[in-house]
């Protein structure tokens, strides 16, 4: 058989990150205030947010951002990673695409997520911040973000996602390791988490209430800053080491893709491998289509409205323009967590109006039913999350043999399932099922959004 | 900083294995027939195992045994693995030692015992065997088992240590996804399980148990082959690949190791990285100390006996020769579910003896906390069978600040902890202890075993 990997050396680690807005046409719009509906300004900004960071935010002019030394250094733990040509799922689906994945799953936490943990990090450290707040929703942020924080000597506490924290106990377990406190969401420590909990006595937490009570708590605490695991520019931003790697990894591979893949949640990971290759079709015209996989539970940006809102459950962050289901919308309880967030980051949701990308909604138990069949063929038992782009990578080589037509796939890997084994047990003894989003809940929380935002 | 990671191409792997007993001065004793005690034959053992596997087992000339194509293919999924330079330990350590570790943790089931279920699972498939049945710990080597026999088209049982499947629960499933059988041992499925259920309710099981379970199952099975993650002679063999690799990319780093330590349950990981260096000590003299970390709940190589026994609990195997507590020997209920072994394989326990390799021993609660030191300062969580092998790297690299007298420490990362995380939620909440194995314990149980071996 031909090379299964291929591996780059620590040499080929990116030296900066890529920032598409600098390419865009359009430009995102901005983030507002919420009271003054006026555009932020970096000042409104530094308040919950390093300095360092804020600038990433907001800068709308330079392609390349220099990734520090010291990043870079920690990028060495496990960076750069494989990708691989998926022989085996190829073969197991008789297909004649040609099938890659870049496996971010090998990080030492199993996600992509230490790619923007890692300098969000650093650059608190930088600017004298002693102690960090973050929400996490199956628990690969939390991780990573734990890891980071105490590598750069911060003290952090995670509010995460309670349906999670009850399904994933583990992960819970490695940011304890890792020195972090954690908070399952809603909690009684913030007002946020009590007023839902009021509200709603036995409300199982979304990511957008559990950002409410980290945001809160950064607010409340002297010399803290809250940090974020996707959604916001500069978190894209630090994703883009993926797609870079990608990039020269397909150029030693002999192949460009006809599609690229990634599941999608707030859009760190799909926004890290895709963005680098979006720029050749933004600056050159290169063909090249780009999908994003979202759970069919959770569909903003199959079936959501692109305009203003907030990023989180209660109210507390700007007003971003995205695509959304409404920050009221309360997403099914299906296992990867890491996508039930009612929104879509700002530069993504902008590629999505400018039909640069595309996107796709898929079931629960297709994406199990795909996550089976590539442990099975691959030897990787893949996060419940990234079985999203799995499934969608298998309608696409399923698509080529239908048509008797050769195509090159490409998609991420975000992490590995290791951790959420109790959701594939329950997945293989029938245990799971599908969840349904009518038209007319989606249409009442928007109409309930508008009324908010007015 | 300088290099993290020692990186090696797919074309770096080993294209052979070595095969130690080949240059060993002493050989091993042979195997016995326990009933006529007279040494055995390749034909006694083509009955449990699969020829090209006795071969292996039993050759003593042939110092490198080429890896078959498919075999080496398969190891391309993950391998060839980072040798890494734990800066963050040694800083943590403040010592002038030099740290390496070679992370097998990276292979898709997290350790690095996939390296001998594949070729396992090829021998099997090539000689049409179409079922097998082995036993498994901790769970990593039912894992890495379930992924082999999956890829080759095998049907798969695995008999798991009944107190590790309560405390692994996520190995099961794993072993389930890739569409292996489970079973806790002792079980009722099997004369030697039905036995010690009813001499002893409550066995928690252990290893030897298990074996003897797996190979009842195989003896009754048709077409069935027994398989086994430790112990024997080929198993050692497969693991070489560990050591070779870890000896070039030792020349990158530009270092030999004074010392070189690996945990120690059967000795599968040990000899793996240990066994390529040995060669140069038996060959060249080159100076090197050879260290196997145990549990103190299960000290074979520190307070074991060097005799022959069986290598499981009812007697089915054939008798070896070995360092043993004797085959009735019941471990404690430590987390290292991969350490509880009575006995220590052939080669290993003849190294022992000619005073090529030394052991030491550590309580579990010296190897939580080094796991906990590692997983901060390096982000990768151990296994708490690694821990054994960073704890004793950790008391290494103390001795040399104690010294004030620089070394160069290498050991083996065998596997990663992410899925044994209740055992990190114990030692955090201060739950686990200590056991002590007292003269006496091991004393009688000696006793008792040289009347059964008479």
């Amino acid at each position: 058989m031909e090379s299964k990997k291929f591996i780059l050396q620590e040499k080929d680690i990116p030296t900066a990150w890529y920032n598409i807005v600098a390419d865009m046409k359009t430009k995102p719009l901005p983030p507002l205030n919420p009271k003054t509906k006026e555009p932020l300004k970096a000042e409104d900004l530094y308040p919950l947010f390093a300095k360092g960071l804020v600038e990433q935010e907001l800068n709308q002019t330079d392609a390349w951002i220099e990734i520090p030394e010291e990043v870079r250094d920690m990028y060495k733990l496990w960076r750069p990673t494989p990708l691989v040509r998926a022989y085996g799922l190829e073969k197991a689906l008789d297909t004649p695409a040609h099938i890659y994945f870049k496996n971010e799953s090998v990080s030492p936490v199993g996600s992509h997520k230490l790619n923007s943990s890692i300098p969000q990090a650093y650059y608190c450290k930088k600017e004298g911040v002693t102690n960090v707040t973050t929400e996490t929703g199956a628990g690969q942020w939390g991780c990573a973000m734990a890891l980071a924080a105490k590598h750069f000597g911060l003290e952090l506490a995670v509010y995460m996602v309670k349906v999670s924290y009850n399904q994933k106990p583990y992960r819970r377990s490695i940011m304890q390791t890792f020195g972090a406190e954690v908070i399952a969401s809603p909690s009684m420590s913030t007002r946020a988490g009590r007023d839902i909990i009021t509200a709603h006595p036995n409300y199982q937490g979304s990511l957008g209430t559990a950002i409410s009570e980290a945001v809160e708590l950064a607010m409340q605490t002297p010399n803290c800053k809250y940090v974020l695991g996707s959604v916001l520019n500069h978190v894209m931003l630090h994703q883009t080491v993926i797609g870079l790697e990608a990039e020269k990894q397909m150029e030693m591979a002999g192949e460009y893709p006809d599609v690229l893949i990634a599941c999608f949640g707030g859009g760190s990971n799909f926004s890290g491998i895709a963005f680098p290759f979006l720029r050749h079709k933004i600056n050159e015209g290169r063909q090249i289509r780009v999908v994003a996989a979202e759970p069919a539970s959770c569909p903003k940006l199959t079936r959501g409205q692109f305009q203003y809102d907030f990023g989180d459950e209660s109210g507390y962050t700007p007003l971003l323009p995205m695509f959304t289901l409404g920050h009221n919308f309360a997403p099914a309880n299906i296992h990867a967590g890491g996508l039930r967030y009612h929104g879509a980051g700002s530069i993504v949701s902008q590629l999505k109006k400018d039909g640069l990308m595309e996107a796709v909604d898929i079931q629960q138990l297709e994406t199990f039913k795909a996550a089976v069949l590539f442990a099975q063929a691959e030897g990787i038992v893949p996060a419940p999350e990234s079985s999203h782009a799995i499934a969608a990578a298998i309608r696409e080589a399923e698509q080529a043999k239908l048509e008797g037509k050769p195509r090159t796939i490409l998609f991420n890997l975000s992490g590995h399932g290791l951790i959420d084994m109790a959701a594939y047990d329950q997945y293989l003894a029938g245990d799971l099922t599908n969840y349904e989003v009518t038209d007319a809940e989606v249409a009442r929380n928007l109409a309930e959004l508008e009324k908010i935002i007015k």
